[in-house]
């Protein structure tokens, strides 16, 4: 049994909260300062994102009560969303026990801002960690899909893949599997989030296809979705390549497992979706952002470019990205820069094969 | 341009006349002992399995007339069913000039029995060529998806992953491809044909999740197909390894791309969903094909068992299925063996992961 507070009352942290209660785990639930309606609904027996009460046992706290709400424990969930990563990890270090070892569970998909450059989250919070606890362990697990939060919390089978920094890690994972939700572990920590964050990308994909063909062609555009799914997995291969991490981790559940249930349902699909009916990607980001849904996929395809850019020249890497990623290429061309969607989806295709 | 037969008036057969015609071949349509309704319908103007009329160039023919149909071709597509294909391979090799260089194409998926034994369609092709026409080469290609007969047969983007034997077939290639239809060459003919034989009998998956779970959690099982969906690659990508083919075929379009489309739509889907709400195989796949559909994805699961157990015994066969195949196993006990879906499948999750 394991003493365990999660970060974050959106859709991922409370989900999880269902197999660690489940498990006989003792549970805070904390909310950020974006959450406040969240916990107060939660209190009175209703989670207004999962539509349904949080498990009994599980302790909900407001934004103010860090304090209590870390106190007691050494496992922390972090399911908070990255925009609002770094602030929240930095107000966790500062209620943290100094003399206590924590293991950390990142939930939060995608790239942030941190020093003036973009970084991945773990790069962050390793950095942070280590100026706030010199010399102390960093025991880091960077969470994968194949998991909607909304399945998770119906308790249907679910699987994750863990990137794990040490061994010791490996000990505590069956305190958080359930019959319902069975742990994948793996050692590659930046692999694994480099894939949560470019699936949120290409995903956007499945969208867009439908704005463009579902109104004249529904049933019969699955063709070009599995082309353009098979070709996020090649290009997704491609960057885990040029990051130095291993092929396993994007062919196995956290590349394309993820990916294939994030272009199934989800919020970065129907954004793809604004997109593909002629909607501007900033637009189309706030639109639903107005209905407190947040396309990270947007978020971090705008972040990727310059991530990708650290190890390169812009103009190699505007070369690379187009020869050798024209999905990322096209996607970027219609969400950022308001090319036609249509047009550019059939000119790539044009490109590639005989 | 080319002068082209294609062998089939089903699904498949009938879709590629679409962009070889486009492309201004000269396309014959062939079809077998089975097909004469289709055919005398597409004459009258109105295919009745795509649900619209041929391109109005192509030539049809009836199965007694394969003769003229294959007189003036050098190029041969085979797009019969997997059941039929030795006996039409046969009734072609004896209406071939032996003066003439030929080029196959073979659509159909699936292992077919031959010399009482389990072959790949290719193995089967080769050996009866080699024996009519003995010395003479053998032009020899396995298509592969992501390819839906119908999406095709509606010109939407569409890719589709050719195994080539040799070189020369490559300069073909441009005949057959629109802007709609893109080609994607590769060298390895046997990874992409068991990918293709495979990916129909690990689609049935996801139908069999349907059956199980529709009624009761309509869109909050995504978790577990994209889990299927992975497992199943992780399995073909096992089998690709024993039988000495590339990785890079089971991960691009033949494996990865073609699961993806099946899995989403499709007979085996449908197969499965029977299976998943409790009917037996051999009943499910009876009372299809009665409306005329045919679920390959059974037909291949009976005969892959015996295929794989050609490089081994019986026991070391059951053993390597059981432990590295989890997912084939299951899809066994329950198609085969009649074991509940629901039951088995939480079985083998239970085995997987922590």
């Amino acid at each position: 049994m394991q003493n365990i507070t999660v970060l974050g009352a959106g859709y991922m942290g409370s989900a999880i909260t269902f197999p660690l209660s489940d498990n006989g785990n003792k549970v805070n639930l904390w909310g950020t300062w974006l959450d406040d309606e969240i916990i107060e609904s939660s209190l009175k027996g209703f989670h207004p994102r999962l539509k349904k009460p949080l498990p009994e046992n599980v302790n909900l706290y407001y934004w103010q009560d860090i304090k209590p709400a870390v106190e007691e424990s050494d496992v922390i969930f972090i399911g908070v969303a990255s925009e609002g990563f770094v602030n929240v990890f930095k107000l966790l270090l500062d209620n943290l026990n100094p003399e206590k070892d924590y293991y950390f569970f990142k939930l939060t998909k995608g790239l942030v801002e941190y020093n003036n450059k973009v970084s991945r989250a773990t790069e962050a919070a390793r950095d942070m960690f280590g100026t706030k606890f010199p010399g102390r362990d960093f025991n880091w697990t960077s969470i994968g899909g194949p998991v909607r939060a909304l399945d998770l919390s119906e308790r249907t089978p679910t699987a994750s893949m863990y990137g794990i920094s040490n061994e010791k890690i490996k000990k505590l994972i069956p305190d958080f599997s359930t019959e319902y939700y069975r742990i994948f572990p793996n050692n590659d920590v930046k692999g694994t989030e480099i894939c949560s964050m470019l699936k949120n990308i290409y995903a956007v994909s499945a969208g867009v296809c439908d704005g463009i063909y579902k109104k004249e062609k529904e049933g019969k555009y699955f063709n070009l979705l599995s082309f353009l799914f098979n070709q996020a997995i090649r290009e997704m291969s491609k960057v885990i390549n040029i990051a130095g991490c291993s092929q396993e981790t994007i062919h196995d559940l956290a590349g394309v497992g993820d990916l294939h249930v994030t272009s199934v349902a989800g919020r970065n699909r129907k954004f793809g979706e604004l997109i593909g009916k002629g909607i501007p990607g900033e637009e189309a980001f706030r639109q639903m952002a107005k209905d407190g849904e947040y396309a990270e996929g947007y978020f971090a395809l705008k972040l990727v470019i310059p991530w990708l850019a650290q190890s390169a020249t812009k103009e190699m890497i505007d070369d690379f990205i187009e020869k050798e990623l024209p999905l990322l290429h096209t996607l970027r061309s219609i969400m950022i820069e308001g090319a036609k969607p249509d047009e550019q989806l059939k000119k790539m295709i044009l490109k590639l094969g005989y």
